[in-house]
């Protein structure tokens, strides 16, 4: 028999080994005592680093943001009982994003489960509607003629680590039961290391041949929607020699290449009337933002071909005819080698469309004095070096419609599109990118004790506010006509907070504007953590994009 | 065929007019589209009261605050994705303490499932392992002639209903999909009803015979935790008619009863070295706070009787020799027929104890300066009118051994002892009760979002703030020693945020205290809003608590 101390030290620290061995460099740790022996651990490894964020729901949705930025599976530790619980929408969002979370919740020994112990609630499997894995571990183990724990360690994180890269890549969960006393013995440095398991990369070749005749057709399009760090490179080279249109969702980052097949006003074009007739389509990775572009594909007769590198391809919003497990650049590589049809006039029609649209929106945000017109302000202060981290519900649409000749870098937590944790992605995003958050004010209230992490470890982020006192994007939905009487207490919800306590609070510089001018001239800081706040009104923000829809409708009338 | 419109309507307004009929009267909604039915129906309800909370996390524990206040099951409702994940905390501390919690989530048709459509999580079972009862609703059937939909509430809501009260009580999960258009006709009014179900009393009896000839031995002891609701009067007769004390946990509320029988110093006995030996304990409701008298429990050779009305005992921290599960007033009606044995002597050593240790607390806090002068200075201040809610952590504790002589009733999120939610539960139990929050840093800071419901509604609450400037209960686990060097950053973990702005955005009033003496003067206000931040340091805490402890000990030597 060994002691306590010397087997639990002995788990922790070849825990913690594994996790730096397959790629974690980073974990974000909830203080608690139970977790005590992980959290020693990671502190005592000298290549993990760890950042310690009280509130768990924000901490998780921090290392999302961790994740997006440095593109390595990251790490979460908490107490046990309801803190964990506290972790469950970063990690449905983890799973529907295909981000490597490593989740790791402490838990109390089998003997004081469901009798009413303080801080234990049923931890097992209690995310299962969210991870790709999941195991409970056993108590250490204190007979020294066996090896269980470690090789249990070993066999567990090999078999999760298939989920840390790859098409079936999301979070998992490893609950790890702690009997008192907790504290390891941190002498024991040499059981700690730093060598590396190189994951398999993922190849699953799928030949294309039986769909050349397809895309030889004339009439085809590709729809990207957000790559999630996946390479693009080939989509235009096969553009550019099919002469084929590219509608590019802001996630797919491929409006930055400016590339002349890339078209970014389709939604509004869509809004604006535009019918569209072709052959086929190639959706490549998530469904795009535009409900519009979704609406349609839901009814076009074309023949509609799905590309995506994931396991269980997300066919929103319809399955298609024909998908293909793999990666774009594969896919592409091999359809460039299709002989290419002719099809000039089709894809100059479509530029020039896009260059009409873009002269509209160009015309309407020079006088348009709404919630769009600070969107595109921001989108013009941003440049090639710069990342746009942006919230769902409006933020996300207006980017959708107004990112025509910006440069910076786009995300989003479009997995579940929720308006929980932005903020802290965001920050988590910022400590490896200069990042810009542009957010409304539900959204922001919703994550508000996300920005302690900025006042606790310095993370520059400049926030966009968008403050139209309320949930704004109800007003474009059929519940505001129908249900007026209830709309205001049951949509509208105007909060009435003023943000400029809360960036007192946590350490942010604030700036109030109340006309687009004076934003248009203001230069965003470079250093530093600040918060931008824009009023607008949500009438006016409904009835200026209106407007803009109309507009756009004439020139689809004209140029087709 | 009917139509959409007004089969979606009389689903929702069947829906909540069962809501009704099973005792609940009061909802909380987070904003949402896909909730809409549902939303719009419970507004229309003439007799349900709609609170709306714009972030689910609070809202939830909003929720077990109402329950708290009003002893009526508490539904809560939201729209689909991940705003429902934020439930998942509360919805774990509602199973532990037994709260009856309709939770509600909206969710996206069968055919927007698992296809990567926008804010679609698999919400199905998603709180299996905290609920005592789950349904995954259909879509609403449109074929008029069956009734389907209806007989499917009627049937789900009769057999949910059994966790309503009783001894299987505590939360249940009902996940509505619903398809577009949303908003239901809201000129049926006929479809909404007030009618009332009577739900069944529980009624277990257990005949206690066979424990009678136990319950006459001489030294006896009752040890009471929380009893969520209970009554309790039964426990105090058998009490006086056998001479039994009775140690009384705070959340017991046995202790403003007065009674020279029950004990309230017994964890600092215990803290100064008592030893106690005896015959028999009978332990009701909840395991208590003390972990003194929990590790005592596990080791006295006593015979152990759980009297407890759930159907699984919280048997922590040890299996009881014999276990009832009845009501303590059941119980002890039964008990006090039983003949009394002679232990008048038993029982004075007990009063003894209590009277100078009593004395020695009273002087001690007389000269203290530390967070336990501040708490009993607190507790001076309240009557029998007022409701303290407690957080967890040390205030609890502070609470457990310095409520000695205080009429004030006294709650707590006792299930899992979390420190998330505490200010959103503390405000739904304000909703109902004059309602004093004592609460550290650090949990203020995790529900700092929940504050948002006082400012919306006007809902009056006094906040005393014991700002320590971190995680001040980790200064007396052994990891202090253990692990000095790690000591700070993993548990000490301060966060150094001034709450004034916090005051400030949500227009509680804001005063700091340096002084015990200041604090002593102030009066409480017994009207609005406010936020009594005390100051002290986490060293000086530790310090002079260790000094009481000490104290206490000589009056243990000097009386038994």
């Amino acid at each position: 028999m060994t002691n306590h101390k010397e087997a639990l030290t002995k788990q922790v620290f070849t825990f913690v080994s594994h996790l730096y061995a397959y790629g974690v460099r980073e974990v974000v740790i909830s203080p608690g005592s139970r977790s005590t022996p992980l959290a020693i651990a990671i502190e005592a490894h000298p290549n993990l680093k760890s950042w310690i964020h009280p509130d768990e729901r924000s901490a998780a949705f921090f290392a999302l943001g961790l994740m997006k930025g440095n593109e390595r599976p990251v790490a979460i530790l908490c107490t046990s009982g309801t803190a964990a619980a506290n972790y469950t929408p970063a990690i449905a969002e983890s799973q529907l994003s295909h981000l490597p979370l490593v989740v790791l919740t402490s838990d109390r020994p089998h003997e004081l489960r469901g009798i009413g112990a303080p801080q234990a609630i049923n931890q097992n499997q209690m995310y299962a509607n969210f991870v790709q894995y999941q195991f409970d571990f056993p108590i250490v183990d204190t007979d020294e003629n066996n090896n269980h724990m470690v090789n249990t360690i070993d066999f567990q994180m090999q078999k999760a680590s298939q989920f840390l890269t790859g098409p079936h890549r999301g979070p998992i969960h490893f609950n790890l039961p702690f009997r008192e006393p907790l504290t390891p013995d941190t002498e024991k440095v040499e059981w700690l290391t730093s060598d590396e398991i190189k994951l398999p990369h993922y190849q699953k070749m799928t030949n294309i041949d039986d769909i050349a005749s397809i895309i030889q057709q004339q009439k085809g399009l590709i729809i990207v929607g957000d790559m999630q760090h996946q390479d693009v490179d080939q989509i235009l080279t096969f553009s550019t020699v099919h002469d084929i249109p590219v509608l590019a969702d802001p996630l797919s980052q491929l409006r930055q290449a400016s590339h002349p097949n890339v078209i970014t006003t389709y939604d509004l074009l869509f809004r604006a009337g535009m019918e569209v007739e072709l052959d086929y389509v190639i959706r490549v990775g998530k469904p795009v933002i535009s409900k519009k572009v979704n609406q349609w594909l839901k009814v076009t007769p074309a023949y509609q071909i799905l590309v995506q590198n994931t396991d269980l391809p997300d066919a929103f919003p319809i399955a298609p005819h024909r998908s293909f497990e793999m990666s774009a650049n594969d896919f592409f590589r091999q359809a460039t080698e299709v002989q290419p049809a002719e099809r000039t006039q089709w894809l100059k029609k479509w530029q020039s469309l896009e260059h009409h649209a873009k002269l509209e929106i160009q015309e309407y945000v020079k006088y348009a004095t709404d919630e769009s017109a600070y969107v595109r302000a921001l989108l013009e202060k941003l440049s090639d070096t710069d990342t746009l981290f942006v919230s769902n519900s409006m933020p996300i649409r207006d980017v959708d419609n107004l990112l025509i000749d910006c440069q910076a870098k786009v995300y989003a937590n479009r997995g579940a599109n929720g308006i929980d944790g932005v903020t802290s992605t965001a920050l988590g995003m910022a400590v490896h990118k200069p990042t810009t958050l542009l957010i409304g004010d539900l959204a922001f209230y919703h994550d508000m004790n996300g920005l302690l992490m900025s006042k606790l470890h310095d993370i520059q982020l400049n926030i966009v506010l968008l403050n139209n006192d309320g949930g704004g994007i109800f007003s474009y939905l059929p519940q505001k006509q129908e249900a007026e009487s209830y709309f205001e207490r049951l949509f509208g919800t105007p909060i009435g907070l003023n943000f400029e306590h809360t960036a007192l609070l946590y350490g942010f510089t604030f700036e109030r504007f109340e006309s687009i001018s004076a934003f248009q001239q203001t230069q965003l800081s470079s250093f530093g953590a600040h918060i931008y706040e824009v009023v607008t009104s949500r009438e006016e923000n409904h009835a200026q994009h209106q407007k803009l829809y109309k507009k756009l409708s004439d020139i689809i009338n004209v140029t087709l």
